[in-house]
């Protein structure tokens, strides 16, 4: 699959500080960068920063003065993406894990498992098969969360949207990781573009790890899943946030854009009686 | 420094299951393991995982049937610590950390900075050392954080702490992270054997990055700073609980011991003077 | 109903300090005292205080010394209760609630019930009658919140359960609580003694609002419906704690007793397919 | 001292719906109303309800048709504060205190005085004097705070306060009403129309029980504390709040007006050398 992205971020700087952005596509044996650009405008120094275990691509751009500060990415992306016959993801057992994986078991600052444990067990603990259970959790979630632009903010973790039952793509995914770590299923927070995803935006949901493969899950169903372009992986948002801003720094703008750069596309969304799941690695 | 270090630690497995233990010394260029055993009674299965970063060393015991299991580590350790000079802990800055400790100034599961920003700002914030601004919370959270046993729990986290001001070393340990951080100092976890800790058991304070350097701070003064032998470091103690157990598994007991194999042992602790700082990396 | 309640508490006060006790058996139309008595040992000056609004009991000692202090209660009780048609339980309107009432829809200390609005409408808002509705949610969390003694201390609250699922009768009752509030129903905290109670201690559960009647239920379903004896009602457990301490005092024992001074109890329980309902006031 | 005071609150109910208004002042022997109007524009039926306890105003509004409506309050108000010699505002000790007084020592919704005894007593406890104890504590709260309009919402809390340090005039009486409840003052919460308040508003404060007395304490010190008209006092804003909505509504828009109907007012505000201090009631 061919996609163009790009995104355009506005700053205004009000004294010298530091940028770090995670808004660069991954590079993956599984996704080919064909072209990509990004300018700082006015110009400041910046360097790319990679991250240990998962590989994200950070740009840390030292603005030395205060300014304005427009940045632009944009590339051209060849991905691809595995269909599984769900019968073949079975449940890793902890035995069986490696220890980067294992990681993705423990609880994080958005995503306390350790406190949804019984919660998580009494509501899916009776599904045997492993994929229909993130499947049943990632629809509870679709049906009882109401999606409600600005009712979270960026301190907002699954232990409150499991209650509050209201909030955007990134609680959404929150809570379904939450969720999958409670049933001990590693799951990891995907950041990425994403087409069709109205309005255009940033957009996160989750992969779990079934049957050895990160499968890929969006309890918003807000984009096809076939859509993405992966930016990142972590364990929550706080290791991939967006735009991470240290000095006094008004967030000024946003713009970000998805396009499929080829013909026939077919959305794709897991339904109830999916047979088949879909794998970005 | 030669220390000899040891534990003990039993279970009762009611099922198979897993457990995954991080009780082993860490090995690096500055800690040798001059000699160690494991051995788990009645044999089953394990194998060493090393976690990626931090290379915190695991070991996953798979209990394959019902059964009391006893765990005993033991190893003789040399190791050492950098003195420096207060002077060259300087605060660095975000422009010039490199994605590894940049990452350990996010927000974790039991150290939510993101939430203490004012509060620290407010607290220490006027300090202009950077070194003696982490002295100074650390000393805040001795004087104010009441050490505890049993009045709190797996599930605390820097945010109750910083209010509730009651806790154990590890409580002690998450807020002075999450202070740090909150400042923008880079901060991670530590735990370890602790020569002189009273009683014995496994101890946790942190590491804040100062200059350059991982230097150690123990909110607790339960032990000499220079009386430790490093397990494991991580962002919190998600990362590196000492045991993580999955079946239906009882904690039956434990026993922890830490010798200093040598003479003269000076115990070292930071004043509110101190000139001279410690390092274990 | 005649019962023979008594209780016997025990302290240790290091130093003078008050107690404030709320263990005495309500008087009102419906619960008459035909005896009881009250000691102190050793004696110190105690008064009962009568609360604003719900008329319950209170007794302060004032303990001017250094002192072990046993504190007994007995009372012989004649009360009563009403059997409803549950086909009369409809659900008042807001528009018809006195301001005393109306005051049970506030949230409370340990019933938020403003931040469960979507999760208890989303759970519980499509059934139409409003007995069945608290019914239903009443069966909810008997089903899904284990009782486990020791789980919970004095600072849980239904934010907590509603997601830890674990708890004693007192989190039973303020989850119930805050639920009926979030579905506009009036709801407060019951204290009492227990027939059939085991192990025997004082009790609590809560009251719904419903048909212009105080409506009794218990999560717990730990011990008869018809075998209560009203201590106090309020909004939570703040307004009627079994006993306040000011001052440096141990807790060292309490035991509690509840007998039926009659023949031929039946108990009752509510089951799915109940049709009447009790209440006492 | 005479006051004009005014509001006007705008909503549009998509449905029919019941609104509950807590806007009129507080008649007592010391706040006369001279005169007062009242209007729901378009017409529908309302009365007024009074608070059990606090003799608070409540009206409620029976809208039985989708409309928008208008409220329209305005008032002459006399009313008359004490000046009471700060010696003489001692701590009241608890075996002192009648029921009703007792009952504003107990944790609430936003108030959780229950979490915040050690930090309230590490921060305040060294200090003899009752009424320095609470004026240190307001002080805190203004120089620590910060003022900062939308940074909270209706669930923020005195526990979520003390360590986020920002909020409005609601949160930082919270965080007052807390902090002295956990110094075991008993402390109420105070909303009112404010004199030279800027933006104009309804205005929340809180009183401390010292001496006897109710005493006004403003940790914003954004008004005068001799322009105040009491509108009511409660355990917090759960008890008090200026508008609860039942159905379908929208908030459209609010006006609040109090002038001053004399002459030679002279802003009264506490200093660090207060000698004298004011009572409402």
């Amino acid at each position: 699959m061919k996609f163009k992205v790009s995104s355009e971020l506005g700053y205004y700087f009000n004294s010298p500080g530091t940028l770090i952005l995670n808004i660069h596509a991954l590079k993956s044996p599984h996704q080919q960068i064909l072209g990509e650009s990004f300018f700082v405008d006015p110009w400041f120094y910046f360097e790319e920063l990679i991250s240990v275990g998962a590989d994200n691509r950070f740009v840390r751009v030292n603005v030395t003065e205060p300014s304005p500060v427009k940045l632009r990415y944009q590339a051209t992306v060849e991905n691809s993406f595995d269909v599984i016959n769900c019968a073949d993801l079975y449940e890793v057992q902890v035995r069986d894990m490696d220890a980067l994986v294992l990681s993705y078991l423990n609880p994080s600052r958005y995503c306390q498992s350790d406190k949804l444990y019984r919660l998580a067990n009494n509501m899916f603990g009776y599904i045997d098969n492993a994929f229909e259970k993130v499947l049943a959790l990632t629809e509870w979630i679709h049906n009882n969360v109401e999606y409600l632009s600005g009712s979270t903010n960026s301190q907002t973790s699954a232990y409150d949207t499991v209650t509050e039952q209201a909030g955007v793509c990134r609680d959404f995914a929150h809570l379904g990781i939450a969720l999958c770590r409670a049933l001990t299923i590693p799951a990891r927070y995907f950041t990425g573009y994403s087409y069709k995803l109205s309005p255009p935006d940033f957009h996160a949901c989750f992969e779990a790890y079934l049957g050895g493969r990160w499968v890929i899950f969006d309890p918003t169903k807000l984009a096809p899943l076939n859509g993405l372009v992966k930016i990142a992986t972590g364990r929550d948002a706080a290791d991939t946030a967006i735009a991470s801003i240290f000095g006094d720094v008004r967030f000024d703008s946003i713009s970000v854009n998805c396009e499929f750069a080829g013909t026939g596309f077919e959305p794709h969304f897991y339904t109830d009686s999916s047979s088949q799941a879909l794998s970005y690695l």
